[in-house]
């Protein structure tokens, strides 16, 4: 949770990355990220191969960029890694695949202290390896910005995917995972605020539930996303590619954990970054109806005949999650 | 050639990337990106599934960065598109695999004309059609900067990866493709020069031969590359990785090409852009002594005992080729 500037004990004492150079740095990060056993060639050649066991891979590929994603000043090294890591392994989980590997593309102004990109790739590999994957390769360059782009594998273990295109009016509606913790995280942190610490640290370190995604798989799940940029905003591209309308519970969604940062900021109100927030990366997914669930997945809604998202069959009027380019 | 902004009759006349939004412009592209045989889930889920039919996949990842790698006054979108496909297609074709999809995070600032976007992803979709794959997914950003991130996936079609490390003393030394035409090119964009038009056009839109890939792989190479960096810096890699030393006979490589432009530069020496040009991407490789090599494999050298790479027998003095991060 800080920057690297004000990193203590760290940062001048080791080589920046114009000093250590291209192939130094990729020297020492290979050095500290091991080899997955599906990796038949892993980083150091021209491209990676990798174990594809069913004979199909399911693969994605995200920036975490700065000043749009990202600012140096409210993240660490360890934070954007682990950030980085998490938008790529929770699309691969919402197909309903087991992540397998990543691929990182990383560009940093020459002046960083290589500790920081140790420290990026540290938190990066260790998120990916929560998630049963491994860092395989990637790429360098110099910029004055600090650029990630990182590339998911996964396997399927022999299930069809579940896309979003699924989901048929009569389902369930069920989310594994919380929702609009990131949200307020981040909106305490544009105001200044550095405490629920529970909060800020839902922005800085999400941690989504991967092994949801197969088991949503193997409970029969129709449709299955992560939620990226707002329950509502994703949920309508569910109802888009399914020909469905979905009817959002809001008595379901549990405001308590965010009721004391709508205070601190004052004029919030949770139930709107537990609808619009994204970047928690949940998972949610519509399971026909019936289906006995893990505890972990909350039931918070229904899918109908019709089109778009409703809260208790209301439309929902504000902000509608992010939108890029906008 | 020409930027956006000196593109004729179009540019404005296209709704801005802010105007169009990130879906709308995922819409658009996705119309006009064909899915490929083996894409079972392609654009608009959160990753692809995409066939993997010999049990593994070949997977790299490549920066092209506005202001690092291109300029939007001396290559326009066609240009910066083909290019981007250009570094991760060669990656796969480097290890002996057929290039099967990519995944291409753009980002770009919201005021560029959403034409402008449609015209690199139609260049980068044609330069993969060239190489037999197709684009299958991606993402998109707001970035005050062009920025691309491409992931190149391949197929080894049953055959074992031909990787930096088998190269051995006695070995072939022979490359397939142009080399030091790029580096000319970029030497006379620098200067402010457009001619020779075939150098400018090799910098803007290099042709690496993918399918010699492949080939090298079926002839027996024991060692393959692309050359991205400069010969003399990608074949120090490989000398690193085999434990040999590699000899270039100067006489081998073809001044010929190089020479107008050399005089139009006044003082340069064709042979130093042959020798630590990069970006060309032809591919360099090593192969048992006596192999019958087609006629596109061009025989500059050989492998022998020892390390580092040597010209004519002795220790080329000068700048060895593309360093990131100096």
């Amino acid at each position: 949770m800080t920057s690297d500037d004000a990193d203590p004990g760290r940062g001048q004492a080791t080589p920046s990355l114009g000093e250590l150079g291209e192939f130094g740095l990729i020297e020492r990060l290979a050095a500290r990220l091991p080899a997955g056993p599906g990796t038949e060639v892993g980083i150091g050649d021209d491209a990676a191969v990798l174990a594809a066991p069913d004979g199909r891979v399911v693969a994605t590929t995200d920036f975490l960029l700065e000043g749009r994603h990202f600012r140096r000043d409210w993240a660490g090294p360890g934070d954007i890694g682990h950030r980085a890591a998490v938008r790529s392994l929770a699309d691969v989980a919402a197909m309903g695949a087991r992540p397998t590997a990543l691929l990182v593309a990383f560009a940093a102004p020459p002046g960083l202290p290589s500790s920081w990109a140790l420290d990026l790739s540290a938190a990066l590999a260790a998120e990916a390896a929560r998630a049963g994957a491994t860092v395989a390769g990637g790429d360098t360059a110099s910029f004055d910005a600090v650029l990630l782009a990182v590339t998911g594998l996964g396997d399927l273990q022999g299930r069809a995917p579940v896309t979003r295109a699924g989901a048929r009016a009569g389902d369930v509606l069920a989310v594994a995972g919380p929702l609009g913790r990131s949200a307020a995280g981040l909106a305490l942190l544009e105001a200044g605020l550095r405490e629920p610490a529970g909060l800020i640290r839902a922005h800085l370190r999400p941690m989504p539930p991967y092994d949801a995604g197969p088991e949503a798989a193997r409970l029969g799940a129709t449709a299955l996303m992560d939620v990226s940029d707002g329950l509502l905003a994703d949920l309508g591209h569910i109802a888009d590619a399914s020909h469905v309308a979905f009817d959002i519970k809001s008595g379901a969604l549990d405001t308590r954990p965010l009721v004391a940062a709508a205070g601190a900021l004052g004029h919030r109100d949770p139930l709107e970054w537990l609808l619009t927030g994204g970047e928690d990366h949940s998972l949610v997914a519509t399971f026909p109806p019936g289906t006995p669930l893990t505890s972990r997945w909350q039931v918070i809604g229904e899918a109908g005949p019709g089109h778009g998202v409703l809260v208790d069959g209301r439309a929902h009027t504000g902000p509608e999650g992010w939108q890029h380019f906008r």
